[in-house]
């Protein structure tokens, strides 16, 4: 039996999704939370890596209980997993899934939110949660810029070093930037991310908002494929994965 | 000289706004920063005590340099303070007022606001940020109670013990009670309050949504100025000092 299961969980405490050899990850959570309900190791597949900091909205990942395994109804698995979890991961929906679905290699589009703090003063409120830039960014002029991402493009321009991916297109189907109060809403969804994809598109954004990036180079920086003429990486903790679909 | 400034603070890690012998307190904080950046002792009032882990979106406080400490133009104070500060307290206005004013005793009216993470599932960005209540509450009910508050009263019901206070009438001028998604806010405004007095109002109100308390009795309740007969004492992480008016 497969069972597809959403989760939110803030970040900030956790190395990633991915178990890594040095500190805690939401993987490792789960591992160990679903290991200790159902007395015995289960297989755990998340939708996709997420970079140490990074938070999530709606996390997709599924389980694979043993035939041998207690039969716990798969409505009552948030429930039972939470009780084991740490405060900052909530699982928060369950249903079973065909042996075919594949919690990664099934996923459509997935959609990610970049929260930024532009109020002069920090708000503490968003500690750990949202990039602070003090001074003003137009939300309309980054809106615009943002457009230029839509369409199916070779991204490396917009990828770190360190990826072993092959692939490099990926086809961006919507983007948005919008305000609310003193934070700015980067939304972008994809068939797909590369390493830090939206980390660098909101790095650029903020650059054409403040005039260092002029909104007619970013069609010339993503056929460039040149990281270089890109922008810089926003921190990983205003980055949130809103959703997922299948 | 006397300058007015407010600050937004996650009270989270501290035992509130009064210093006190064991915890770290707002004012301390406060205290210190000002003292650093002055090269002196300086003499901080708050505009009311808040308890331990309550927030503040806005909470209005005094400094008054002596005359011959370095002049230090209003305007910059905040970006000053907050440089010394931890990033959980956030200085963001000042300005002078004249030596008669008084942070607390100038006070017309204050506004709380009470969080309620009303989900079925813990959300983890709301942990110490907001009161988990699983069951549904109905948001129309307490709004309708929550009006009962209003006017002049003697509201000894809604006092925790350990106050020290002779006069327990306050005037309650506004209630609101709604719903952001799974949030529900609880908002009142008055020329003062009790010790406890939001927190117990909030338990109240939630207590009359699941049927434990009729929404006739509230009136009932103060009137008897037994806090026996009111509802349970919400914890203080869901509150927030929303603004003062001087």
């Amino acid at each position: 039996m497969k069972i597809l299961l959403k989760a939110r969980f803030d970040g900030k405490n956790y190395c990633g999704w991915q178990v890594q050899k040095n500190g805690s990850s939401i993987q490792g959570q789960i591992n160990k939370a679903a290991a200790e309900i159902y007395n015995t190791e289960i297989k755990v597949t998340g939708c996709s890596r997420t970079d140490s900091g990074v938070h999530a909205l709606e996390y997709c990942f599924t389980i694979e209980p043993p035939e041998n395994a207690p039969k716990i109804p798969f409505e009552n698995l948030p429930s039972a997993l939470n009780i084991k979890l740490n405060d900052d991961i909530s699982v928060f929906e369950a249903k079973e899934v065909p042996d075919s679905f594949h919690a990664r290699y099934s996923v459509k589009s997935k959609t990610y939110e970049y929260l930024i703090d532009n109020g002069f003063y920090k708000n503490p409120f968003m500690l750990n949660r949202a990039w602070h830039l003090k001074k003003h960014l137009d939300e309309n002029i980054m809106e615009a810029a943002a457009k230029e991402f839509m369409g199916k493009y070779d991204f490396s321009a917009f990828m770190a070093s360190g990826s072993d991916v092959s692939d490099t297109v990926r086809t961006v189907t919507n983007t948005e930037v919008l305000r609310k109060g003193d934070t700015v809403i980067f939304r972008v969804s994809a068939d797909g991310f590369l390493y830090n994809m939206v980390r660098i598109m909101t790095g650029t954004l903020t650059e054409v908002s403040y005039g260092k990036i002029s909104p007619e180079k970013i069609k010339e920086i993503i056929l460039s494929g040149d990281r270089k003429k890109a922008g810089l990486t926003a921190p990983a903790y205003g980055l949130y994965l809103k959703n997922v679909l299948y």
